[in-house]
């Protein structure tokens, strides 16, 4: 098997999953393009299943799985949103999912998973933790493991979200996504290059994360060191394979501030008159902190998911 | 000039307004569909241009005066979301407006319609010190006054949003609608029974502010006293014209506590991730507290709205 996917294992992916995911909508707001003197188009995974970009990497991990393996299931470690949709996908197809969290995965995340039917086994917030347990209990069960983004039919199926928003809204100058494991933005890059060499891909990542965008600067692959942010979706470091294909189809990383994200989150809850987690906002924070130009451009970005606690903000 | 429209006006209203407003979605919700063992159809009037319906009754009043009318503007007293409506259409017109607002109204409201070019003069929150105030300004000015609900071209207006939503959806055994003033549900009464008669056109009213339900149940026009709810979209009173059309075409006015309007809100919130205001949530809210029978049935609901004062929700 290749180890990096190709523009031609997203279309492949993109046949697996097609029933299962939501082809969701491109949405435009003329109050935002206003402001930012651009032209914005949010393809919207907040609408997703399981309220995330993650239910297509996952669906094509699961559907990609031979009769095989299917009887013994898969197994993941994740902060939320991967975890949720590796079980969605799973319980789809009627396979066991073993799913490894941090304890402090938000409340509405661990509910998810468990309504899923998924077998939770909770560790301490730290990749070493999070590795060790998955370990054992792929060890125990002979689960294949999916990784959340560092695995091959996870770029793929994360790639069929640029497609579908070059499909529906056409070519674009610049294309934006967030990037915390890489899964997302990895994908992404492969779909844009191939369908609009053009287009620039551009990464935002937060600043207190700032592993991708040390990477790509340098050349060499600086995993994370006690990442900060209210973007929780980004704590993750790259991947292998993500900073593979970073590093040859991206045009640029840029970092952005907590300020900025709470910002581009309120503008698009505001305006837009939808829900999106904060790492959904980290490519709008990048348009609002200038950190990239967009000038009159036309402009893709994928708010990546919808999912965070609401407890503390509904009175 | 006939005191009560009917569906010829709707049909009117539509063409006069159909470039200006945005034909709102319809959107589902599998989990929530689950919860209330029924199919729930959800108009996104959040989504209209100024975050509400509102704007549909506005725009076919300012699109519905005579050249002389024009020049002197358009005037009125709201509590939010009609000012902002009646402010737009005027500036797309390219007439003058002038809005009397509550002192008390949120502030993203206030905002709004400032942005939009309208004179606000603000006056006491109590019904009185609008209608006074009001008065004033069209003695000054020789605007004519676009009243919020009790028009005739105000609820042909309202009446296209239930319109769009059979044609795009099909026909339904339930309509659901909150009223406060009547101006959204004696549209969508008119609508509905045109187009699909055996459809129930149902109601949904907080029990802070019944006077719709005590209006509808005794067959007299009573007023709201000191009516208090979250649901600040629904202080007002029933107005004349609503109240005939509500009698002779609704089936039922119910009514629902705070806590249901929460727990719908939320609902809406976490499972659609759209944003709608707590006026948006009381339909659904009925059913929640099993005020209505949807058992199976198909159900369509409005949701009126997504205007809200976010500053003390995030962060």
């Amino acid at each position: 098997m290749k180890f990096l996917p190709e523009y031609s294992d997203i279309e492949q992916a993109h046949q697996n999953i097609q029933k299962y995911i939501h082809r969701t909508p491109v949405l435009t707001s003329s109050g935002i393009n206003k402001i930012v003197g651009a032209s914005l188009f949010f393809k919207c995974e907040n609408f997703q299943k399981v309220g995330a970009f993650k239910f297509r990497g996952a669906c094509n991990a699961v559907f990609s799985l031979t009769r095989e393996e299917m009887k013994k299931g898969v197994a993941t470690h994740s902060s939320g949103n991967h975890a949720a949709a590796l079980a969605l996908a799973a319980q789809m197809r009627g396979i066991p999912a073993y799913i490894v969290m941090p304890e402090t995965s938000p409340q509405i995340k661990k509910k998810a998973v468990a309504g899923y039917g998924a077998q939770i086994t909770f560790c301490k917030p730290t990749l070493q933790a999070r590795e060790t347990t998955l370990a054992e209990i792929v060890a125990k069960t002979g689960a294949t493991e999916i990784h959340p983004y560092d695995n091959f039919n996870v770029i793929a199926g994360q790639g069929t979200a640029a497609k579908e928003l070059i499909e529906d809204a056409g070519e674009f100058d610049v294309i934006l996504a967030p990037v915390g494991g890489g899964g997302l933005l990895s994908g992404t890059a492969i779909s844009a290059k191939h369908l609009v060499p053009s287009c620039k891909v551009i990464a935002a990542e937060p600043a207190g994360a700032d592993d991708a965008f040390r990477s790509f600067r340098s050349g060499k692959l600086i995993p994370s060191e006690n990442p900060k942010t209210i973007a929780d979706g980004l704590l993750t470091s790259l991947g292998k394979r993500n900073f593979e294909i970073i590093t040859s189809k991206v045009d640029d990383v840029v970092t952005v501030s907590e300020e900025k994200i709470v910002e581009a989150m309120r503008l698009i809850w505001e305006r837009m008159k939808i829900i999106i987690e904060p790492s959904s906002a980290v490519p709008l924070a990048a348009i609002l902190g200038k950190k990239v130009d967009v000038n009159e451009k036309k402009v893709g970005i994928i708010l990546s998911g919808g999912n965070l606690d609401l407890g503390n903000l509904l009175f």
